[in-house]
């Protein structure tokens, strides 16, 4: 295939009457179709049905601290939970705090808390004139809308394919006391799919930031969200490598089960060093007098461990495997060689994220829901939305059928050939 | 019995050597007892083990709108789970939001976004120079370590027993801008048991706040939580009377199945103005994607609706009334006509307040503590834990069996006995 950027003007006339042709057509089929929505299908969900039998009337409630679950109590969580959550996220258990359902809360919680009790004796930031955070872009929308909610300025950092640009995340944190924080999932990004690599790591873990309560939100979303099992990613420990660099306190990293289990019945969790945990009961302790211990029990007593957790994880990934293959073939085998767009093939998550021509993703994602097919917004994965090269489209292939999947992204390429063209010939105009 | 106050100084000094003989014997005797915690007993929450069953991996999950539960979505709760809740609370349900585990948590956030985000479009509280909460005394310490969390100046309110002093609630709310809230359990009243009378509830929705963003928070923790059965106390829809006061908004009304089901897995609801819950929402959704939607329909599922909830509230009722009964009797039977201290018979809730003499609470609880009774700490019912006539102790029943709950009280009165009569001594002296 001829690159589009080589087309003379009448080739590209020609190209833009047959791809407006098609895409008449396609109009009128009537499709129906989604790729906007980052959540498990229904069979991913019937994986984890069988944890709800698990735990039942006949169960004993109590933990190993002889505690019985149901009543009150336990704000940091179970001992059986820690322990799982250290297991799988190879820390100390003393280093795990044991949440309800949904880590966004959590992150949402933490923000909330430095805003009005401060980080460890810090000022809290509703006192200050100004709190910054850094943003590698594209990201993930609900971490900008906590951070916008709460007035803090965000500060768009470019990603490639082995992280955020660390000079400039430097460059920013090293010397601006107003900064006082960074999003990241470090481990198959939304929406990139990037892997932070080893260097990366090393280079956040030895951070020595302008501000003492600067924290690196590590929300390892994806820690074990393979989907090609061959080719798992693997990314440092930021606890020891924020240990080995002097820099203990400094992360806060999230996980939880919420696309291992149930979105909607998950358990979360923060690893973080005992001090920042003593310092984050001081006001969960005053919010909750525990959170579900019952739900906690019920997912240990599902997974018993690590192994479990990871065997688990290999069923999702056997049905998340032929819905990426749907798009990243279809992707390859029409757009390859065109030169209008580019995307990186991610080995888990739950993401592929599309960079068109620049000026072309708002077009394509109107064309495509023109045609019936709802794509996330352009610009959602930038904060305040501003995507200001509008380029970044976020395609979510969990939920169709690969059948559906191959059918939406028809649909999707044709319509970043017809904008690409327009944006040819506009550019010749 | 004489009472204490009537004895001469030689009656009191006998009385004394014979109480201490008999509480050094007690002390001899290595109890160890507790009547501190308000929280269900192990047989109260077998009640409700039969709900683990009722939701299994045969189950539909799905509801009256088709959303898996399993999944994303649906923050403010699912249908079914409003429904019972609007009927059990007596209000529409578009007037109801559900939530996870504790309402505790949602009052927290109830008060933490107003601090950050305001309510209803009003200043954030964190920019004004100082907020005020009335606080119903003696009342719920995790109500006033929340306001005392945020630096909420907190006025303490005389409650008796038909609900606080209205008289000094009108005079601060009415023409204080800086009062924002004030603290309420309406309803068999922790820890006095009192029941808001229906001209207390006319004055809460007849009140014309100076503030815009005063709301009254009605804290209905035990609106089924009845012990006399037959005397089931009833109180005014604070809903209902705002509505027709021309307060529609002016209210938050929580509740939670923590003492219905488990407290370690519950759920919570907020029920307010359709307006109100649009303005929460906005920072909900910012904070989550959805609550435990599986735990909310495994409720629905186990009561299927009020009338559900009101049957199994009898059969806690049937356990917890010999508890009670057991304190009220050697209450009546040892302290009766000796006016050294005074108490309400609650008729439902988790509490029985004691006032001591001035200035025995503290020395009561250390008598007890020293002779193996663990109680409540004295003046931990009120703001800042100053409960400066020290005369308030919090009696909670519900844990120990009514045996050990004989021998607990047979050492509390004693204790009282002794410290009174030390109280008129020292008066003589």
């Amino acid at each position: 295939m001829k690159a589009y950027g080589k087309m003379s003007k009448e080739e590209l006339l020609a190209l833009q009457a047959e791809l407006q042709a098609r895409y008449d057509k396609l109009k009128g089929e009537g499709i129906q179709l989604d790729m906007s929505r980052g959540k498990p299908g229904t069979d991913q969900l019937d994986l984890s049905a069988p944890m709800l039998d698990v735990l039942n009337s006949k169960s004993a409630f109590k933990g190993v601290n002889n505690i019985d679950v149901r009543n009150y109590g336990l704000m940091d969580g179970i001992d059986e939970a820690k322990e799982l959550f250290a297991e799988l996220m190879e820390c100390p258990k003393d280093h795990v705090m044991v949440y309800g359902n949904s880590s966004l809360s959590v992150m949402y919680d933490l923000i909330s808390k430095a805003m009005v009790h401060g980080i460890c004796g810090s000022t809290p930031w509703c006192k200050l004139d100004k709190v910054k955070f850094l943003c590698p872009v594209p990201g993930y929308d609900r971490h900008f809308a906590i951070t916008e909610s709460f007035g803090i300025e965000m500060i768009s950092i470019p990603i490639d394919e082995n992280g955020p640009d660390m000079d400039l995340v430097e460059q920013y944190v090293n010397n601006d006391p107003a900064v006082k924080g960074i999003w990241n999932i470090p481990k198959y990004s939304n929406p990139t799919g990037v892997v932070y690599s080893d260097e990366v790591v090393r280079r956040f873990a030895g951070l020595r930031p302008a501000a003492d309560d600067f924290r690196i939100y590590w929300d390892n979303a994806y820690a074990v969200h393979h989907v090609y099992m061959e080719d798992k990613a693997q990314i440092l420990n930021i606890a020891d490598e924020c240990e080995k660099a002097g820099n203990p306190h400094m992360y806060y990293e999230l996980c939880s089960t919420s696309k291992i289990t149930f979105p909607g019945a998950g358990v979360a969790a923060l690893i973080t060093s005992p001090e920042n945990i003593a310092d984050i009961k001081k006001t969960v302790t005053i919010q909750t007098i525990g959170y579900d211990k019952v739900n906690q029990l019920r997912h240990v007593m599902f997974f018993k461990n690590a192994a479990g957790v990871n065997a688990h994880m290999e069923k999702h990934a056997a049905i998340l495997r032929p819905k990426f293959d749907a798009v990243l073939d279809c992707l390859e085998k029409e757009l390859g060689g065109l030169e209008i767009g580019s995307w990186i093939k991610p080995r888990g998550g739950y993401f592929i994220a599309f960079e068109t021509l620049e000026g072309c993703a708002k077009r394509v994602v109107a064309l495509c829901r023109e045609a019936g097919v709802v794509m996330t917004p352009a610009g959602s994965t930038y904060p305040y939305k501003r995507d200001d090269a509008d380029t970044s489209i976020r395609i979510a292939p969990t939920c169709p059928t690969p059948k559906e999947l191959t059918k939406a992204c028809a649909v999707f390429v044709l319509c970043v050939k017809l904008a690409s063209v327009e944006k040819y010939l506009t550019k010749m105009a």
